[in-house]
């Protein structure tokens, strides 16, 4: 088949496994306009299926490690699964610059993994806008799992991992990472937390660190009290736990409606954000013409201050 | 005097070096609302003479020593300087964790230096709406000099760190911190590369990388390349030189008309993005009551994609 770029062609063809058409479908979703909003409609009313794991935390954390290992669990279970890696450090995204690392590209080789990586540039709200689209192509596309692989600094980035079903959030042992972790407001946004690198020391500390914190900010999570799970990464150790409490969290969710509460409120979130967008669209072009030069000058001069000034765009 | 929170009284404070008042300045800049709109009005046409300079990079790369230690050297020729920390890793933003980072904090007892921290947390648009403003009072206070540092991963926080005089992005020698910087979009961004922890091995190789990176994207940069400065922040090796190259950016851009060039952009950056947010809550206002509750269940049912639904809020 050639390499079709009509979305109706591109969604049909995702939906009967070819792999290649989703990854042209994923690359029109990144690139936004008509040709994503598309793709989008198309494969919205055929999902319903996919649950979603979002992994953050710090670069350094070991998240692509960990999502290497949870691919393997999932995969021994005989289940498909999705990874979208927007993560800047993350070796899926182009970028296995370490020799131990590379073994995670294995999973390349398994026909039941697919790994999409998106840089995380682009405007402002891109990657808000187009990370629910991409979620909802992998879900057309018949993935049980999807794991959202973001790196938990920013403000964009954080947001995109708590808008998963379940969100794990990976910290380090040591004095400062939890802490870390709670500066960056990662510790309200997590279910479950990994504490991985748990054969260094500190493992104690980390742990009742991230306990009192979690007492201190006095969350309420639907009264879940995220577990903490220790992990190694690099040798698989404590996978199968994590596994186990992603799990847990997923069947209380379905258990007590949690589950289309959060989702629920996702949507909600989503087109508040794509009202907003379209609305900057409209902004733009306030914000462009002889008549805005002039008020820009205005300002320049201090004799209007850039709030008065858009207060006269939006009055117009 | 009494710790006032009126607008005009503070304002009048900070330009008398009330050092109190300043922080309470920016403290209502950063909670947003008409308040901060206020104190951004007064500020604005008392400002003008600040030159800012951004310092961005990885966590760990060394963002916070290498400030301090340009604080030394900006203090040496007896001008104030302020710093403003947005950096979650940033031991200024109250995480002063590692014993060798607490003598940052000896800047405490300059009263020449003002060092204000602000969390990376907010909402949407949050940090790039209140950085401009808190700049504003800064700048109205009377710092020749202002040091911004931010966290470079993330949109917002890259974008942030993008909207200074003078930008200084700092790396660390070893194969792959260059590529990482790339990936994360602050290549773009440089106007002059800091190598620091240059006493580890790679740092030929780190500059090697940068230099053809710069070629390969093939940037403008107004014909400017930023100059690659190796430094060890931890003894203040090299900062003389970074001192001189941001010298060296500030005349050319004062010399060929840049400078007013990169403040009109980023004024008018800003004036769009005052008007988007000021949409966004017209958009919350589209995007509640009984209507779009109607809405939301039939996007829920499949019947309606999201973005099909909120073209409908926006016809609306």
């Amino acid at each position: 088949m050639a390499a079709s770029r009509d979305p109706a062609q591109l969604v049909e063809a995702l939906r009967g496994g070819d792999r290649g058409a989703l990854a042209r479908a994923l690359s029109l979703v990144e690139r936004g306009g008509q040709p994503a909003r598309d793709v989008g409609a198309l494969a919205w009313p055929l999902g319903g299926t996919s649950y979603t794991v979002g992994v953050t935390g710090a670069p350094g954390a070991g998240k692509s490690t960990l999502t290497s290992r949870l691919i393997t669990t999932i995969r021994a279970a005989e289940t498909e699964v999705a990874v979208l890696a927007i993560d800047p450090s993350s070796p899926f995204s182009g970028g296995a610059i370490l020799g131990d690392r590379v073994r995670m590209q294995d999973h390349a080789l398994d026909a039941g993994v697919f790994i999409r990586s998106t840089a995380t540039r682009g405007h402002l709200g891109g990657l808000a806008l187009s990370t629910p689209q991409s979620l909802r192509v992998l879900d057309a596309a018949g993935f049980p799992w999807v794991v959202v692989e973001t790196v938990g600094v920013g403000q964009v980035e954080v947001e995109v991992a708590a808008a998963a079903d379940t969100t794990v959030v990976v910290v380090n042992p040591g004095w400062g990472d939890s802490v870390q972790a709670n500066k960056a407001g990662l510790l309200e946004i997590a279910d479950v937390f990994v504490i991985n690198k748990a054969d260094r020391p500190g493992v104690a500390e980390a742990r009742s660190d991230l306990r009192t914190m979690l007492e201190l900010s006095n969350l309420d999570h639907d009264a879940w009290l995220p577990p903490i799970v220790a992990t190694v990464a690099e040798t698989g150790e404590g996978v199968d736990e994590l596994w186990a409490a992603i799990g847990e969290h997923r069947a209380r969710l379905e258990g007590d409606g949690g589950l289309s509460e959060r989702r629920s409120a996702r949507l909600v979130d989503e087109l508040r954000q794509i009202v907003v967008h379209s609305l900057e669209d409209r902004a733009y072009g306030l914000t462009t013409g002889e008549g805005f030069d002039g008020l820009v000058a205005e300002v320049e001069a201090r004799r209007l201050d850039p709030y008065a000034a858009a207060a006269k765009i939006i009055a117009e």
